[in-house]
């Protein structure tokens, strides 16, 4: 397997080149009956499209989608819901500097040694516009979801830190600012921090949290495809991500299990929330949260010595128009495919029992 | 998909409950002609079964593997390997008290509702004794990855941690106690810590970290399975496991790009490794390395309050025999579920180009 | 996928050598509540184990299941079921004569050239022996699938072919006679002719039809996993199946259209059911009806010419305790395997609308 | 899963309505390094599009390909290729009369009870135009098996059937006439046939056989996943297949197992085919061979009593422009689902020996 399918009923497929001519994916296992919001959808791309604020990516790409399929009179239909994100503003020739050269700690080096060939503009399939038909088949699996509720948000800008409890999150203020910080002050203090940075051409990691609220008991498939063990592949599979965390988390490791254990309420649920709504892979009716690492982008304005495909040294000058950070733009691709997990476990909870 | 079945060529489906019959699985896909070294699969068992040190629980379990199928004449034939390890020490009496209760942080409420029945008996499955059957299966994936390298350590437990670059560790020093803690005397204070906790009838979190040395470039198959996106979903798999990390992890996040890239050499390799050998999804052929952190055992040997099956509270007294710290037994398990998702991607990789 | 896993939801995992330990599997995906019928499961083992009559193989082979787990208090758990049948009766030095040789028309040559390597004892992995483990599966998903009733029975052996309509059938005499075909006069005739071809120390093929009762409407995942596909499938993965047609089948392709049409009646039933219950790959609710062909068996009592290893000329002896007709024993494997089908996508069913 | 997407690493996912904006797919898993012949691409297209001939639907549809991804300079990449189809001769009025109302023997009645939703127009998803992108994947997955060669041709219109020994037939001969009859007396009669039936408003059934040459030893992944099991099951997926048979079929059922056995020359080869070049399910390397059977196609230019939507008794009349007799078009279909199956078995083989 290639690896460009996510799901085991509810399917996506994508394909697609940052500079080829269209992006795009097959939903596979979408239930019928579905009445869809197709403006809910845009919006969603309109969150994680280039060119939408000051402190991210200027180039302009405006990311409308066309479907082909599975969708009659305003319904899924249960068939596959084909799509394409047709590439309008491809602007190939800023990348002939990187046809023979391997930009640092970007994907160039090793599509080319795994594969021995490789669409160098503009990173090709390891380019993070890819992410845009996750948000597509995202926003579909929210709306077949509802009332669960996915909200994702900034809580990190380099070592500008969010400690709020998830809990005590006011997730009405998250679209208020750029950042998607929800909270006002600290979101003002990340964008400047972030303008700081594009200045210098350099740029600066992050971390995106997510809390999903009115989720069900039994979701999970232990024990490989515990819920966790899905949303963490699945954040993991996003561009830069480097660590997942939920619950406590690398915090709780600290901790003793007197102190850690959620003791139950009468009805199920529980005191606390340590087990980030989660025990044993599968859900428990309490709030999930996690948390989701970003690394810094690896394309920087400034010339940095790196190789060619010959091994020899070369300069790679800094140009092109690229996030200073990456979160923000994050936010609506970590609920997309949170929302992808967990349709896909819904689905599959309909089959435990008799 | 009910999630036993792990991997897409080289694939493990186990079965078991912790006080049923046996456990055990089955392993489809491995390749014919491995001459298999059972030794080294009983060590790597040893290494994680009850009993084998002061500061493990004291449950006597043989954990003896029996192999059914697909060796013969002491090499695999390319057929599917079952096997089975017996359950021969099961007090099953030792949890009366669990049969209508629900152990707080424990998957028993879960179970419960999403299946509508449980044996309850020792966790049933959601015990971690199911990862014996990832051992077995690990351990043969080790012999096939052979010559590369998967070495697993404690680096913390509880609030004490080692901070060493993965880089300097000496991985000849991890089995010299019974911490599995590569650092003498950190090693030390580690069991003085997990002793004094279980005095208090308590337990402890920690973290087990990882090196994968000699790995070829190339494993990996984006978008969907990168290679730490697997790596992360075998990690969280495993019981108690809370978040996972590779190269800079949640501290890249606070990195600039300029100081977080990765330079060239001139053949290929990288000055510096915040990557964590891997790049776009695909191992770039410098070291792997990834954290695993594990929350303290959810079972304490002090009286908790919970509830019961018709949500009446109870008092749930601790009892049983159990491990102050997961951590040192949690060392092969993380090896074994880092083989699993190489020799996947091993195999996977044969088939990218023509 | 080394190909040993059947079914998307409803999955069994088998393994096993006819003279290796064990033959088993684990059933993934069961659902949970299921009261088992362990006898039935016994009873189906029994129609399908060698020595049952004077007309199949006299081998002796209790072949008595064992179950590990995923069943408590005699319900499904939800949790997987592993089980095995131990191998009693395997004398191995029968088969000496195969250890470098390869008998025609045998999987022995195609085993080692693929793998390098055969488990020679009595055929291995390719040993129709491995069907006992469908036919647990079979026997489990029979009890969810009730009160669907699937029953197969012999329709020919050589050139004795039973015509009747399969809607005419009367199901309750095919265990009547050991060559498990409904109608007495003709099961005698076919007996007869099996005991001859055995004299003649050779074998016979034949076909076994099979037909599914009580279906709903709507089983079937177009547009690659139609229900038929699917049971074509898993028809075909049978040792020694060489064809697969449902409804008017070849027949049919001498047909027109105008005759070939199943028209409606008012509540969605069709006056006619060439269709076989199967419409654009989904149940239509009408009877399934199937037939399967096998080939004679190649184990014959007659000495052959063939090659060794080395590609010399040698002469195999045909010795052993072998089937003259394997459609008798055919009859449950070709029920278990509808059974998983169907277990299958009735699971599935239960995802296609919101 | 929804049955959307072919194979295990060469994979196929289509979407798409007959009558919708576009069909298509996505193929991953498709090795890097092709050297692509679009033109042979769309040869096969037209060798299945509609108006091609006089003997078969003379609606026009061009059937360009458009693809998206995943090739860069005329080569593979590795990456995924989407493709579309789009539809330009959507004339949906022809299909007012069945929005309300179930065609005998189509799946409009059974999409309907199953989803709760259809696409009324032409079949939606269950319109064979969908199998227009199975040509376009199997005829890159022909490049990649070069020199594999696969032919398929018709052998038999309703009762006209051409008995050849498939070693016997010139395959040079069968796109020299509009029915792919390699005999082209035989073919003259069909053709004089298929147009007697379309005078009469009728539609005829007819068998395609295929013949695939320079097959490798090994390919093939028992227990389940067969050689033919596959093969089959890919042909049951095609509309209108009632049936499939390999090497010696239906008809070896009568012969005994002394006549039947394929005898081994000192090569590995052997000097009868009655295997039809697979023995276990695995490749021996001798041609393989199978027939397929297709139904006379359910829509008639003939008047027909039928339900609605209400189980109200309607008379459906005969209109549209559809195919007499579906097997010159199914010709290529067979063709590409036969491609797809071995190369997914292609690159399988490659991970079976260390």
């Amino acid at each position: 397997m290639a690896g460009n399918t996510y799901g085991t009923i509810f399917k996506l497929s994508t394909f697609g080149e940052s500079h080829g001519k269209a992006i795009g994916g097959v939903i596979d296992g979408c239930p019928a009956g579905i009445e869809l919001d197709l403006n809910a959808i845009q919006r969603d791309l309109d969150r994680r499209k280039p060119g939408q604020s000051a402190i991210v990516t200027q180039r302009k790409e405006p990311d409308e989608v066309e479907f082909f399929s599975g969708i009659f009179e305003g319904k899924t239909t249960g068939t596959p819901i084909g799509f394409a994100i047709h590439n309008t503003n491809q602007k190939s020739n800023d990348y002939s500097h990187i046809k023979d050269s391997y930009r640092p700690s970007h994907a160039d080096y090793v599509y080319d040694e795994k594969y021995g060939i490789r669409d160098y503009r503009g990173g090709g399939r390891s380019s993070a516009r890819e992410t845009a038909s996750r948000v597509v088949a995202g926003a579909i699996a929210k709306q077949f979801l509802a009332p669960i509720e996915i909200n994702a948000y900034v809580s990190a800008v380099g070592h500008i830190r969010l400690n709020t409890d998830p809990s005590k999150i006011d997730l009405s203020l998250i679209e208020n600012n750029p950042v998607r910080c929800p909270d006002p002050v600290m979101a003002a203090e990340m964008e400047d921090y972030i303008k700081q940075i594009r200045k210098e051409g350099d740029t600066i990691g992050g971390v995106v949290s997510c809390i999903i609220k009115n989720v069900p008991v039994g979701l999970g498939e232990p024990v490989f495809d515990k819920l966790h063990a899905e949303l963490g592949k699945a954040m993991l599979s996003i561009n830069a991500v480097k660590g997942f965390e939920y619950g406590s988390g690398f915090e709780g490791t600290q901790m003793k299990g007197s102190a850690h254990n959620d003791l139950f309420n009468s009805d199920g649920t529980t005191k606390t929330n340590r087990s980030g709504g989660i025990q044993g892979g599968i859900t428990n009716g309490m709030d999930i949260y996690f948390r989701v690492a970003f690394k810094p982008v690896a394309t920087i304005m400034q010339n940095q010595e790196t190789i060619n495909s010959s091994g020899e040294t070369v300069a790679m000058q800094g140009k092109g128009r690229h996030d200073p950070c990456v979160v923000p733009r994050a936010v609506p691709i970590v609920e997309a495919m949170a929302a992808l997990v967990l349709a896909d476990f819904q689905l599959l909870k309909r089959t435990n029992k008799i």
